[in-house]
């Protein structure tokens, strides 16, 4: 008998074969990042101090269409093209005539849309003759992701844990520990400026930028290392485009056009990586799809940081980049999404907000855990505490038509998964969620 | 440029429409449940003071095909079909000629094969008017299976779950919490059997045996509410063979034959769902397919059992059934694989080893572990530690095909992740894993 088509899926052969690059087609150019001392552009030889070659020059490449290594697309392979579905039952439940459909890039064996850069940024690094890489994390999910890649390529792998995170959620060093990574709770006393942090606050529940900070002075203070980011930079961007890609497939397999893409932000990869090549319609295509950009409250660097140069990192090491920050000095609140606890905002995603070409909206944590909740009790998937601010996003557009009484195509990413996040439904249930 | 191909999907106008019910195409015909006090062939009456009729019916139903609701398909829908794989880099690494196939069913949003009878036992409980569901689960795979189903046909879920594993892995609870289930360790003190055995031995860790006993004693102690059981019974099987349908149209696409299929085995149910349909293929189409099932050493009931009629609970309270096992007072040890912890087996599983159509084999949980943790090395994918008992039998498969250097097709059933296991890895990482 016949059932409503939900799930959308592509065989192995249509896994992209390009990386989809923005800066080639955005109508204005992006300001260049500045060395923080000569205040000029930073140089290839600035970068080069924790990025291998390859990387810095697929950073500052403005090619719109970039090949993906082979050895890249057989990892992709592992886990992509992703499912594309859609939500009746959430549909039904909020009695809306909007079409819901979702991008599930949980199904990735770290479970969330980071594995699409950190297999790219291995595989390099490999190329380049890295033995070691060390990164930051926050919630976890891309440095379970960079581990996972590293072990594939046979790099070692050091992974410097925001400390509110490591302690609240143990299951993810554990899955950083059984693909074979090394996890220091940040601030640590394995760097400098981690002990400088301690003394100056022992009871410090770390950052973003702090956890950033030891990495870099890990990776400049250790032989044949190299660091690795999960967001911001422009290469991550990039390399989270196979994502929209497929989605644009997928979507003509369902027979419709997104009126609206959602996804949330933090540094802003998951984002770029679903409506980038969306906003490539627009510009070349003369569609006219909105782009949603959703972040937490306590943490807005689109709605309410301002579009200056900062650093990356609160220990002042890294580059100064163009983007919207709330100050790199800024420690977010202990918010349960702690993918989204970062000062900054990738600098493709700030320009393409300051050119108008996205929107941006913030969100409490409660009134996302309540959408996560509906979500997973309609469609099964708890979605990871990020990934539930583009629910709630999506989730109020469909309320939204409802309310217009006008039907209307909404598409968000459901970046990741939360069953290694469960303490924070639990928080959420027993009533002790901060607002 | 072109890779090796090793992600088959199908799209989801491939999800199977009808069960397939080995129960028509045994060569001898299988012993009927017997009624405890009496002796007898158990009749519908004795089996509906627990199970909706429409289940007890099917339960006994020989027709070959049994068409899938339409509601039942359209949930599946959510994950099926399922991703086939093939493990190059277990190959490479293995250093084996075999090729080797995994059928990935931790894609369910409860990270496991489970749904696919929760579903239908929820669907059918709920046509039959039930509005309570009761019922134990060992690892939480099945119980968060059941509360998910539950969820999406408006039917209360009320869980024992075995008390090693509550307080062993805490986000199993959660998850079933959040899908809106009631979950108690067992054995409680909201039964009378709980408060027997807690009064004979306090620190009980527990049994899949204690909690049926608890699960059926809540059924036929409250009002509308029906029991529900996740494996052994040939209705939970009929329902898993989804799994091995897919798989047949799967290993098409990638143009080979296994000539070995294998998965583990608890009470019964993930092996029946992949082996059954290939058993047909055995005793209709002449092949010669070897279907291999593997268990934990510790509670080994196809290879250290006996053959005959049992209670499937601890405290006398279910139908006589004939299979084999380690006896129903039996309490296993403490392992991690949480949901193999059971001392009988699957009637339908036990009735085909009897008859030699399948094989049997035993693994202590060091070997497993050590197999798990290789497979998530190579292959991305943590597995579940019962679905590690697979991992293992499916290695040593392809280490016996180098040894004679003869080229052997694997396929093995990954039947759920082990994200919300990651305790027992970590016991493992820590050397503290007991043999």
């Amino acid at each position: 008998m016949a059932i409503t088509t939900t799930h959308f899926t592509l065989p192995q052969s249509e896994i992209p074969t390009h990386w989809y690059n923005l800066m080639a087609d955005f109508p204005q150019p992006m300001q260049p990042p500045l060395h923080p001392g000569t205040k000029k552009p930073a140089s290839l030889e600035d970068m080069t101090a924790i990025f291998p070659e390859n990387i810095v020059r697929q950073e500052m490449d403005p090619t719109r269409e970039i090949e993906i290594p082979e050895e890249v697309r057989q990892i992709y392979a592992l886990w992509r093209p992703t499912a594309l579905l859609r939500a009746i039952r959430l549909e039904k439940a909020l009695q809306t005539p909007a079409h819901i459909y979702y991008k599930y890039e949980g199904a990735s064996p770290a479970g969330s849309h980071k594995p699409n850069t950190a297999v790219a940024q291995a595989y390099y690094n490999k190329q380049a003759g890295t033995k070691r890489l060390s990164t930051e994390t926050g919630a976890g999910q891309w440095g379970s992701s960079l581990a996972l890649a590293c072990r594939m390529f046979g790099i070692e792998c050091v992974v410097y844990q925001v400390k509110v995170t490591y302690n609240h959620k143990p299951y993810r060093k554990l899955l950083m520990n059984t693909w074979g990574a090394t996890v220091f709770p940040s601030p640590s006393e394995h760097t400098k400026f981690g002990k400088k942090v301690l003394a100056e606050d022992p009871d410090s529940p770390g950052s973003l930028g702090i956890a950033i900070s030891e990495a870099i002075e890990d990776c400049v203070t250790h032989p044949n290392t190299k660091y690795s980011l999960g967001s911001v930079l422009n290469h991550v961007c990039l390399h989270q485009t196979v994502i929209g890609q497929e989605c644009i497939k997928q979507m003509a397999l369902a027979g419709e056009e997104p009126d609206v893409v959602v996804a949330c932000v933090g540094g802003g990869s998951n984002f770029a990586g679903i409506a980038f090549p969306y906003i490539q319609q627009n510009l070349k295509k003369g569609k006219k799809i909105r782009l949603l950009a959703v972040e937490p409250s306590s943490c807005a660097s689109l709605t309410k940081g301002e579009l200056r140069y900062d650093f990356g990192d609160t220990a002042e090491m890294t580059p100064l980049m163009m983007m919207y920050t709330l100050g790199h000095k800024f420690v977010p609140p202990k918010i349960h999404a702690g993918g989204l606890r970062y000062h900054g905002m990738s600098p493709m995603v700030s320009h393409a907000y300051k050119l108008g070409l996205i929107e941006a909206v913030a969100y409490g944590q409660k009134k996302v855990f309540e959408a996560a909740m509906q979500f997973a009790q309609c469609e099964g998937i708890v979605p990871a505490p990020e990934s539930s601010h583009a629910v709630r996003g999506a989730m109020d557009e469909a309320i939204k038509a409802r309310e217009e009484g006008k039907k209307r195509v909404i598409l968000f990413n459901l970046s990741g998964h939360g069953l290694m996040d469960m303490p924070s439904y639990d928080s959420y249930m027993s009533g002790n969620l901060a607002e």
